[in-house]
């Protein structure tokens, strides 16, 4: 409900988004530390994510499977790496049926361990791989300071976990994913991005190589918003997922996992939200439409609901995702502000003058006020907001992307690069040096994001030490 | 992988089940206590039965969301019954972070305190409710004897949530979900229930009225295959939920919880399942139809390899969930002993005699051999077994309803009653007392299933003590 107002992203970006998450009635903070509710409103756009994404992996040969909520507490001392990265954030079960437990469980953080000790047992010959299994639920990492989506101790996800028989194969599905991360962010959710390698100190634990999507908020902060990762034989040798190969011989299989999570909503509210409130890209939307009748008396009621519920049910047969708010409670102008505030994309409204005219009047969300507004005949309604959804769709993606290149520069010298992070991205070669790296986010407060892929062969010179370097990177502060 | 047989139903029902939920590829045992894994097979049979059930509470209203995993231990000493029912069941986070918590933290055993604890946040006016949430996820009751789907530590569900203004709302909705849950039996798992109340020592902890519905096992044994609850205002009193009713008088709401876990894969193994394997019904099975090319050489592969593919694609381009094996490591027999064991519903066999004369063979699950096999023409074919798949579907529900009645008797007395359920199903006139009830159970080790509804007027007399009663209740050993 918008009683009141939100404070300006100008004003106060983060305390903009903590309102507006509550307000917009996607997600309540819960009674337990640095958990979050996510209400219906924030689980049906959830499930418009997942349901893309999960037809995504189907078509590609992927299949859900799911493993136990509870892990081994000594599963994870069997990767160096990944228990140096995890164990500060575990919360970890000591208590069973009143007993204090001999072997502790952790809360999945991530499952990496226990599908690689299953998958050795699963995995006995080449015929057994690829296994392409991907599991969706949620993980628990004790996080000091939350935010709702952004950073919560519970937060959901898919996770894929993926076994193959050669380095060639496992690397192919690790970019494959993060195309299809990629395609999800750019066709369904209007958010461009980066594609491509971390560096390595931003590696998840255990990976040899990480990629991810990057993409700017409108603070120009950045967000990693989903990653894929490359583990070698790193888990099977830590959890012995071995194979005959075609020739005969013991082999360890290559192994890869990769996720894209409920944060991927904060990258949503912050990239297209604006002072009023959310506003969703037409596609995942849970509502696309709303009706909102207007009236002052009972004959004009009757009048504007004959026509209203008509609307109603002829976008609805479309496949449009339609609400009417037909509220006696509430003044049209409320309603006006909280559909605005959960970002409805198109508000369609009919008056008495509608209705005598065969009219009514289309408001875009993404252009709040009179320039957004356009009056439409009642005739061929469900192709015009159709029309109308689609054309929405592409001007998100593409206010996005122009306000992310005009916010991206590539520094003169390593000075300018410390200008350029306080308030946009820096695109910079780099030489890949941990001891550069360290230093960039020492002083500049910024840390590399990814290693775009697809760079022209070009030479240039380290922006921080200016060794030669043949690949930029860019650099950021992030979230 | 159908290496070796299974144990007759006969000979040991209990091995039989275990055997077959890891040979089919169901599930799989996991390295944590009581747990298991669900594997692909499983898990794709899992999302049919969620998916129907997700569709029918979408469109009776219901909206789905996500509260958090781990509660707070507290919550559960605020409804008496409600922790003593769960207390020793409970598994408890004591660590987060590093740190021993100040409050202890319990893996949900079921959501009824958290929820009620937001609910009471959202609720405050009459136009609040009703509240029509559903949960699906995974709980956690530390359960001493597992046995895969019927009885884990960690299992799936989806839990049911609803807060009413008034107790004849909420006891319509219970009806309402139990109606739900008998139209999925009866329609989608082919297995027939009954529906009733539960006898008071049978009810969920907390709950004033608890409604099943029952099936019986092929060993004649009963399992309680969903429940919905009724409680009153226990946990709005619990959890102060409370709201300003019309007349702006503070009341408290009425609130329901209902179930169906994944312990319904149980049901439909031990329902329809066979010495062969698995006979899954057709509405819900992941493969619905196998195509199994035969041929000795590359030109008989060649010929009928063509037909396969046609085939193959016909009928996935009519909606049948089909599957190809050609697999050229193991012979025919083996690829069929393997489909069976999985329980898929139609086999297509295709041979160079198909070929010639324009024929398939199409073998039915639930009549293995001769007499289930028919040849048919390849004219028309995603018809025919589009047909024949509703006919074993209607076959299923029917052979299972007449097993279960054949085995359900009316005792003349109470020595009658205890030969019935060694070996069946009692069905009696009982007074509704908990002694009765008690007697029962220690003598006869069968425990009342429910007191199914619409029962004609009738008058009768106790089983057990003789005394008058108006209703009849099913006694049976159970799971």
């Amino acid at each position: 409900m918008a009683e009141d107002k939100l404070p300006t992203r100008a004003e106060d970006f983060s305390e903009w988004y903590n309102q507006l998450v509550v307000k917009s009635d996607l997600a309540d903070y819960a009674p337990v530390r640095g958990c979050m509710v996510v209400k219906p409103y924030g689980w049906a756009l959830w499930e418009n994510i997942t349901s893309w994404l999960d037809g995504e992996f189907k078509k590609t040969g992927h299949v859900n499977a799911a493993f136990p909520t509870l892990i081994p507490l000594s599963f994870f001392e069997k990767e160096k790496e990944h228990v140096e990265g995890f164990s500060p954030q575990l919360a970890v079960v000591t208590i069973g049926g009143g007993e204090l437990l001999e072997e502790k469980l952790v809360v999945r953080p991530t499952s990496e361990t226990i599908i690689g000790y299953m998958y050795s047992k699963w995995v006995q010959s080449w015929r057994d791989l690829p296994i392409l299994i991907v599991q969706w639920g949620s993980v628990m990492r004790w996080e000091i300071r939350t935010k709702l989506f952004l950073r919560t101790a519970e937060f959901y996800w898919h996770e894929g976990h993926t076994a193959h028989a050669d380095a060639d194969e496992a690397l192919e599905e690790m970019y494959r994913i993060l195309d299809i991360y990629e395609k999800f962010c750019l066709e369904e959710a209007a958010i461009p991005v980066f594609k491509g390698p971390k560096s390595e100190s931003e590696r998840f634990p255990g990976a040899q190589i990480t990629t991810s999507i990057e993409a700017m908020m409108w603070d120009k902060r950045a967000l990693q918003s989903g990653t894929s990762h490359y583990f070698g034989t790193n888990f099977a040798k830590a959890f012995d997922i071995k194979f005959l190969n075609k020739k005969n011989e013991l082999q360890f299989a290559e192994t890869t996992s990769w996720a894209i999570s409920s944060r991927i909503i904060g990258a949503m509210i912050m990239v297209h939200g604006d002072d009023h409130g959310l506003v969703l890209p037409p596609r995942l939307a849970p509502i696309q439409a709303v009706v909102v009748p207007i009236f002052k008396n009972d004959d004009e009621k009757t009048k504007v609901m004959e026509v209203a519920d008509r609307v109603f049910a002829e976008l609805k047969a479309a496949g449009i995702r339609i609400k009417m708010d037909d509220r006696d409670n509430v003044s049209s102008g409320f309603k006006f502000n909280d559909w605005e505030m959960r970002g409805v994309p198109v508000r369609v409204e009919i008056g008495p003058k509608d209705v005598e005219k065969g009219s009514v009047a289309l408001a875009r969300r993404d252009k709040p006020g009179r320039e957004g507004k356009t009056f439409v005949s009642q005739t061929g309604l469900s192709s015009t907001v159709s029309l109308l959804l689609s054309e929405i769709q592409d001007s998100l993606l593409k206010r996005a992307t122009e306000y992310r290149d005009a916010n991206i520069h590539e520094p003169k010298d390593y000075e300018d690069l410390k200008r350029i992070v306080a308030d946009g991205w820096a695109f910079a070669y780099w030489c890949e040096s941990l001891e550069c790296e360290a230093k960039v986010k020492e002083e500049a407060k910024a840390t590399t994001r990814n290693i775009p892929m697809n760079q022209p062969d070009q030479e240039g010179v380290c922006i921080v030490c200016g060794r030669p370097s043949k690949r930029k990177v860019y650099f950021a502060r992030a979230y």
